[in-house]
């Protein structure tokens, strides 16, 4: 089954603790359809302007992504500029240049129409609405949003989110959606809302998983060292997602799988800068540390 | 299997969100012992005031809890006063009266010197050394401490984590104590002080225990409705050293096994002011979120 994403593709600029990326490769469909790429096919839909390299072009093509499309339009690509201090959990936005993002259109190409899954990145909820319109009856969809949106367009994002199987989310933005402290009132709030299922991101903490009546903890990988957390969110989207794509197993015990893939890839992602770690990633390292999971959070049954 | 705890017994003023609780019956010894009382028959050592009522005493005393080590002096009893916001994983401190304490000299009953179980609640480490060189030959030891002795007494608290099996901490304290913001460099650090095993306390986030070759991560159950964290970390110590002391299986799964038990009673513990949830818990509620723990936790294995 094959997967189509549509978010951004952008230049970073990212600071951390451990050192610096200019003008690195990021973006949310770019991690996103990276990590995907490792578990099934994946059509990617974003803009980039002219300055953009033929190089990166092609590092999603030797990934086997679809790039079809990858609108490419006069003037410059998305630049965010970010730094992490030592609580690597959040980033500090320096500088956000949208440049050709603003006059992004999303446009699916013909043969994306007939998707099976399908995962709204972070972008405006007036363009993923524009993408929901285009798709004819995916299997699964999910979406993710930001703070952003969740304050200048909580209408349009609403419509959105009644759309959607799956909402991915980070943990502040579950509370400042519902203004909600308590998560699990959130996440009941956030269900109610039409969607079947939410995940919530929580960096070093791993993810919570909600349905109607479930719960499911993931804890996050302990990693001695964490160079750059940038993507990691998306990287686990893209792994979540593309196993869900590939097994088509959709049972709550298919779908924590899942969620264990997701947290493999982004695990990975986090140990060096922009996608460099991807780059040099093969598929046994993924079932290794898959395993380590296992053995991270096992624990026996008591009989009562 | 008993065990001996050495903490504090104290009032608290604690104010949530949620409600207000004056005076109320507080301290990590009771709130330890009452724990562990669900699993094993525990010995506590600490010290009250003359204005300390007999209906706690009787309290502990019906959670068969041995009060021969709690001593009565001239004074008055420790008291904390905190307050927490929505943000219920820190409290702030409002006012400390050390009353009593600052005169307690921790003397174990000749009857608690056999103890095989022996855990040194958050209290001055040279008081904690002075436990260590009264008990005889002890199973298992573990430990807790707190911020203001990582920074006043360094030296005195490293002679003791060299003597302890098991230091259970915070996450805070752990980085505190090693200056290293990464967690698992941390964890080794703590580690080779010379204790076989960190238990790091995370609050809503669960805990992770390390030993050199291995890491375990437990979440903390999802809670809608959280009252008072008072007390948390020293009812998962007790229902933790509890099992322990009931089952004597001293293996890595046994001990992750404790975790959970441990986990278990926090999560009971923090539904409401003081010890009142645990006043009202019987076994049967302990065995069936233990279980729940399980479905939170489980996922399919990979074979590779």
């Amino acid at each position: 089954m094959s997967i189509v994403v549509v978010g951004t593709v952008a230049f970073d600029t990212v600071e951390t603790p451990f050192g610096k990326g200019e003008n690195v490769l990021g973006g949310s469909a770019t991690y996103f359809s990276t990590s995907a790429s490792f578990f099934t096919d994946v059509s990617l839909v974003a803009v980039v302007g002219e300055d953009f390299p033929e190089e990166h072009v092609s590092f999603l093509k030797s990934r086997n992504i679809d790039t079809s499309g990858l609108q490419r339009i006069p003037g410059k690509t998305f630049h965010w500029s970010g730094r992490y201090g030592y609580d690597l959990n959040e980033a500090q936005t320096l500088d956000t240049q949208l440049n050709v993002l603003m006059e992004f259109q999303p446009d699916l190409p013909e043969s994306y129409r007939d998707a099976e899954y399908l995962f709204l990145a972070n972008i405006d909820p007036d363009l993923q609405m524009q993408v929901l319109e285009q798709v004819k009856a995916p299997k699964l969809i999910a979406c993710d949003t930001m703070n952003f949106w969740i304050s200048s367009k909580p209408d349009s994002l609403k419509k959105v989110l009644q759309k959607v199987d799956i909402v991915v989310i980070n943990e502040g933005e579950a509370r400042q959606l519902t203004g909600e402290a308590n998560l699990i009132k959130a996440a009941r709030q956030i269900i109610a809302l039409g969607c079947k299922r939410l995940v919530v991101k929580r960096g070093e903490y791993g993810v919570l998983m909600f349905t109607s009546d479930s719960v499911f903890a993931a804890p996050a990988y302990p990693l001695e060292e964490v160079f750059d957390p940038t993507g990691a969110g998306d990287t686990f989207a893209g792994g979540f997602m593309g196993y869900l794509a590939n097994t088509g197993d959709l049972s709550e015990a298919g779908i924590r799988q899942a969620i264990i893939f997701g947290s493999v890839m982004a695990s990975f992602n986090v140990e060096d800068f922009s996608l460099n770690r991807m780059k040099r990633l093969d598929y046994r390292e993924i079932e290794t540390r898959y395993k380590s999971f296992k053995s991270l959070t096992n624990f026996r049954d008591i009989v009562i």
